[in-house]
Formats: C-alpha cells, sequence, structure tokens
C-alpha cells in the first residue's frame, strides 16, 4: 500500500509518497508561495542528482496538489507509474481540540469538526482544510486520514489540561491546554521503547521536541500525562522567536507601556521573541550557539535560560511521573546540536542522568547518549512525522 | 532594643512592636479603612481578654500611625510608657525592582529609588512610601530601614530572571523575573537550616509559601536561585484568586473574545482567577477542600491541579539545584492544611520525600514531617516576616 502524506500550510505544502510495506519514502517534495507570485515545487527521490523544480503560477492548494501528482506520477521523476496507485492520503492536521483523541478517516462529519476548531488555530486549521478539499476534488475516490498534532497529548488530565482561570473560559471558549508536536511526541516515544527493548507501558519517558518550535511531553506508559505546550504553541519553553512562559501580567503592562493592542502583542510574543528577540542575532540556535562561542553575552544568557528552562522541565516532569526511564531528544536542535544535548544533560545526577559525551558526537540517527551507568537512558531519535501519519492512516484504511 | 514593624497597604496597616532582646511580641495589631469611611485601629497584646478597638476619621496613614503609637503607649493597653521607648522602625516595602539586594537604612536617596519603582508595583509601593512619609514625620528622629519582599531573590542568575522576551524590555522598562515574598523565604529557609543542624551554606532546600498568594524558591547555600513569581506576583501557582502560569496567548485570544482591555484582562487575571474562577465557590483554601470532600468537581479538580504545580516546582527546583536536601511548607495553606500538604507529599519517591503522616497531622508549628527514613527532610515552619524584618531592622541601625 502506497499512502501520500500532506501537510499543508496556509501558502505552503509538504508531501511524502511512503511504500508501506517496507515504510520507505518513495519521493518527496515542498510547494511554496501557494497563492503567491514565484509558487514553486521541489521534488525529489532517491537517486536524483538534483532536485527537480516546477515554477509556475499556482492560485490556490488545488493547482499545488495537481502538481505535486503530476510530479509523483512523472515518468522520469516521479515514483508511481499512475496517480490511481496512490491508496490513501493521510493528513497533517494541526488542531482537534477536544474532538478526537487520534486519527480518523476523514468524513464530513469530521471537516465539520474541524471547522469548528478553526478558533483554536486560526492560521493553521483553514489551510489543512485547504488541502482535504482540494484532494477531495482532484482524488475524489482515495480515502483520506486525518492525524492531528493535538490528538496525542489527549489523554492528559485535568490536573495538567486545566489552567487557573474561570472555569466558564473552558467550557465557553475551550481555553485549555491542548498541546502540539502530539504526531512527534508519540512516534519518538514508541521507538524509544523499542530501543529500550521495553513495552511502551511499563516505562516513563520525558520526550523533549526541540526545533524552532519546541515542545517537552511526559508520556507515561504510553500514554502523555502532560506537555509543555498548551492552548497555541506559545506556551513552554524558550523558542526560535516565541517566548514560551513569561509572568502573564507582563502582557497588559507592556500593552499600557507601548500603546500596543491584542494583534500586536500577540505578533510581539510569536514572532519577535524567543532567542531571536533575547539576543537580536537570529531564530537559529546554530547562530546563537556560534555567537555565544565568540563571547557574545546575550547569545550566552539566552543558551543558558533556553537550556535551565529545558531542564526544569525535565525535572517536573519525572517528578510528575515519579519516576523516569529515558529522555528522548529529537526535532532540529534536537537532533543535531552535539553543544546543546550536552548542556541540557549535564548537572542532571539528581535525575540520575548521566550522559556519554563521546556517543553523544553524533547528529540524527538513532543512538543511545547515555553512559552505561546512567540510571535513566538518554536517547537521540529523529522524529518523523510523516511515517507516523503514514503508519495511521494505514491502519483505518486496511 | 524595640523595633516597630510596618507593613503598609494602600487603605490599611499592619504593625508589631517586638523587643529583640528576646524577639518577643510586645503587641501588635491592624488599622483598616485608612482614608475611608469607617476607619478603625485593632490593637492586641498578650494578656488582654479581647482587642482594643478604636474606631474613628482617619483621613491618612499619619493619622493612622499616629493613632497605633498612642496604642503602643498607651498606658493600659499599651507595651512601652513612652512612644520615645521605640528604638527603630522597620518597614515592609514590595518592590525594590534591581536597586536593592537586601535592606537598607532609609535615607532621602533611597526613598528616591523607590519611587523610580512605582511602575513595578503601582499600588504597594506608594502605600509603603505613604508608611514612610507618615513615620518620618512623626518620628523625626528614630531611625528607619527597609526591607524588600524582592531582595532576597536579587540573587538569581540572570538564567532564571531573563524571559524569552525582547532585551530592550529588560533594559527600557526592567521586565524579568524579581520574584516576590523573599522575607518569608529567607525566614524560613534560614530556620529550616537551624532544625537541621546544618550550615545553610550546605543545604539546598525548596521553600513553598503557601497562602492566598503564593510561591515557591529554590534556596542553594542560603541564596535564592530561582522563585516561581515574576515580574509580578502574578506567575507561577494557581493561588486564591491569581490565575499563575498560563499560555500568555490566551490573554489576546481573550481579550479579542470578550473585547476586554489591558486593565480588565489584569483583574480577570489577579481577581477574578485561581482556585475561586476554577470552582466559583471562594478563594479560601479552606472552603475548596471542603467542597472536594462533599464531591464537588470543580473543587476536586482545582485542587489537582494546585497540587500538581507545586509537585512540579519542587521537581523543577531539585533538577535546577541538582540536589535537594529539605522541602518547606508556610504561610496560611502551608501550615495549617494537613490534608493539602499530605497530597503534595505524596506519590515523590521519585524525589526521596516521604511523609510521616502522624507527624504531618498539626498546624503552625515549627515540626519536621518526613518520615525518618525519606532522604528529603520536610519541615512545617510557621513563616515570620515581621521578626525577619525586625531582626534586619536591628543589623543595620544597632
Amino acid at each position: 500500500m502506497k499512502v501520500l502524506v500532506l501537510n499543508c500550510g496556509s501558502s505552503s505544502l509538504k508531501y511524502q509518497l511512503i511504500d508501506m510495506n517496507n515504510e520507505s519514502v518513495l519521493c518527496k517534495g515542498l510547494v511554496e508561495r501557494i497563492g503567491i507570485e514565484g509558487s514553486v515545487l521541489k521534488h525529489e527521490k532517491d537517486g536524483m542528482d538534483e532536485k527537480y523544480v516546477v515554477e509556475q503560477p499556482m492560485k490556490d492548494h488545488k493547482d499545488a496538489i495537481k502538481l505535486v501528482l503530476d510530479a509523483v506520477a512523472d515518468e522520469k521523476v516521479g515514483a508511481v507509474k499512475d496517480m490511481k496507485e496512490i491508496d490513501a492520503v493521510g493528513h497533517r492536521v494541526v488542531h482537534a481540540g477536544e474532538k478526537f483523541a487520534c486519527s480518523v478517516v476523514i468524513t464530513e462529519e469530521v471537516e465539520a469538526a474541524l471547522k469548528e476548531c478553526i478558533d483554536l488555530a486560526p492560521l493553521h486549521n483553514p489551510a489543512n482544510l485547504m488541502g482535504i478539499d482540494a484532494c477531495k476534488a482532484i482524488l475524489p475516490d482515495v480515502p483520506m486520514v486525518a492525524v492531528f498534532d493535538t490528538a496525542f497529548h489527549q489523554t492528559m488530565p485535568k490536573s495538567s489540561y486545566l489552567y487557573g482561570l474561570p472555569h466558564e473560559l473552558y467550557t465557553k471558549y475551550g481555553v485549555r491546554r491542548y498541546g502540539f508536536h502530539g504526531t512527534s511526541h508519540k512516534y519518538v516515544s514508541q521507538r524509544a521503547a523499542e530501543m529500550l527493548g521495553k513495552n511502551i507501558e511499563d516505562v516513563k519517558i520525558v520526550t523533549c521536541h526541540l526545533g524552532n518550535g519546541a515542545s517537552i511531553a511526559a508520556v507515561d506508559g504510553g500514554k502523555c500525562v502532560d506537555t509543555s505546550m498548551g492552548f497555541t504553541p506559545l506556551e513552554g519553553l524558550i523558542m526560535g522567536t516565541r517566548c514560551g512562559d513569561i509572568d502573564p501580567a507582563i502582557i497588559p503592562f507592556l500593552m499600557r507601556k507601548e500603546g500596543l493592542d491584542a494583534d500586536a502583542i500577540d505578533k510581539l510574543m510569536n514572532k519577535e521573541s524567543g532567542v531571536y528577540g533575547m539576543t537580536g542575532i537570529s531564530s537559529d540556535f546554530r547562530d546563537i550557539d556560534a555567537a555565544a562561542s565568540e563571547g557574545n553575552e546575550l547569545a550566552q544568557a539566552a543558551l543558558e535560560a533556553y537550556v535551565k528552562k529545558v531542564q526544569k522541565y525535565i525535572g517536573a516532569y519525572a517528578t510528575e511521573m515519579n519516576g523516569l526511564d529515558a529522555v528522548v531528544f529529537t526535532a532540529g536542535v534536537g537532533e543535531n546540536s552535539i553543544t546543546i544535548r550536552e548542556r541540557i544533560a549535564s548537572n542532571l545526577e539528581f535525575l540520575g542522568i548521566k550522559l556519554d559525551v563521546e556517543a553523544n558526537n553524533v547528529r540524527g540517527k538513532d543512538t543511545v547518549i547515555s553512559a552505561a551507568d546512567s540510571k535513566v537512558k538518554l536517547l537521540l531519535i529523529p522524529t518523523n512525522e510523516e511515517l507516523m501519519i503514514a503508519r495511521d492512516t494505514l491502519e483505518l484504511v486496511k
């Protein structure tokens, strides 16, 4: 069975065609600037010397998906002879609110439910829905599955997801912790159990998805019991441009001082903060790391604050689970920054954590990086949300 | 030496006269509704059958302090023969920004510095300054000391006090974590070291000040290295009416949905949230506890969320200090709620915490409440901010 995995943003689209017989990626690519001047598709498959690039106007997601399917079934650069070989489509969808705690086959009812969640993810859900509509029009007979960023976190108990806010804000607007990156946290926690040779029911894992957006989850017996992102993907860790946890009273203070409205403060916290705002240098942790090495004090301070926050969440979640078997690092920073992983894993003997500095000298592949005598195992596991989406899709349509 | 300790609010004032020879309270009291119809002073000293109550108009703090001094030197209810026996006055001051990391003798320069901090504590510092001015007018020759709620936390490293916000907000407005309840955290951490029979330099303590306002501090070797309250006393734990940590993106979301301005959202988070907002019952934890016992599900959920938050901070701070010798409970809830202490101390074996349920059956007195084989000691220590203020005052004026 071949599954096309689609991740639609408002003006972009990522795809992978995966052969589920051996879970291999047949081809993959990216479309950018959909509906904007300069639309472009970049397609690749194993063995190609360079990417296949198509620059032509795409007025909407339907145009984009048509082009993707042309590339996928192209005689030269494609991976199938006919688009009819695509057995199913798996869509990444950001927000399912409290409606779905697992992936589902997309029906009209599902689409309606996702429309009701637009308020909770005004930037993401409409784009996801555009992708679904476009696919339905072009591949009307192919079953489609929605895989939600929030679903894995729906197992959190109330004590983790309720805020200290008036209860009516929860009942009226659904103001609660949802958590994001769920597909990634689920994938790496399952893979961690495999690498440890244990049943996932028997292990307590903290998964650190550290990318430009970053979140941590407490996974107890395979179920998420807490996570650092909240009502939106702003809460929790210091990120590339997002502030993470702050004193909420800072917001009205700044609005008064700077004459900002709700949209402006939202932008400040989401786009102008994080290590970028703290340093004025970059939202890319590689640039921050380099600047810190060269003695830039703001970069050093930002990195220290970032690392401490990660450590505190690991400690808080180990405490919450009353135990800790493994900590997983994944996503851009987690998979590739040897120095940041080393800093996070330092001075955590109290938790039973001891890094193997040699083993940690690695990027982007499944590796145990803790010392042999570390009570808690440290694992580097590249995330694979596309594969997780394809697996859920296979499971639901086979 | 006799020290008068004053804690001035905007329309109220608390006082204690302490004999520093034996640290005994000679008399104490409360003035309410200063500058409002119905002004009243309630005064007491040991051995009095009932409180001495004076109801008469007080147009400002000067009127109130005059009345306090009359009571303190009253032939019948007073504790001294003449107000000249008052050797020094110690003032509680809420916010010293980054200006003072310890208590100081009040001079014109100090007063000017505190005026500069009004922006950071617009409700509290003006009231504290009114108290200082009134005292200066009435007791011009008595030395006065300011003891700051923020001072103890000034030892925090940058990695604890910097937010993931644009750096210019720190340089321009002083937006950073300050922390509050410092006098209490300092007092109980020092007392904890005494009770453990250790030098404070050698112990790692988490102090839980759990009152209607609540904060937690990590005290490593006698120095605060982190605390849960932040730029204002809103951040951190779920409190009586304050929300504590939330996803900051909730604020612009609610402002748009409910048409709230900065003041209204401030009020919602500070006055209408916490366990009061979560349950609609009360801001008093005794009421929440009672309602939970009777099966009220909102009260049960609020308590669970409150307890989990405290536990997570304990775990985060133990991780941050890379060790934990003791956890201290203090303030209203911490000193008096047997059930809440028991819940907080449950399921924390991972941290090395084991409660002695029998020993915990106590209220309001210095007690070790951990089991004999608990690696981490649990201590109940009634806080005594007034004594701490008097001690600092004595130290600076003797």
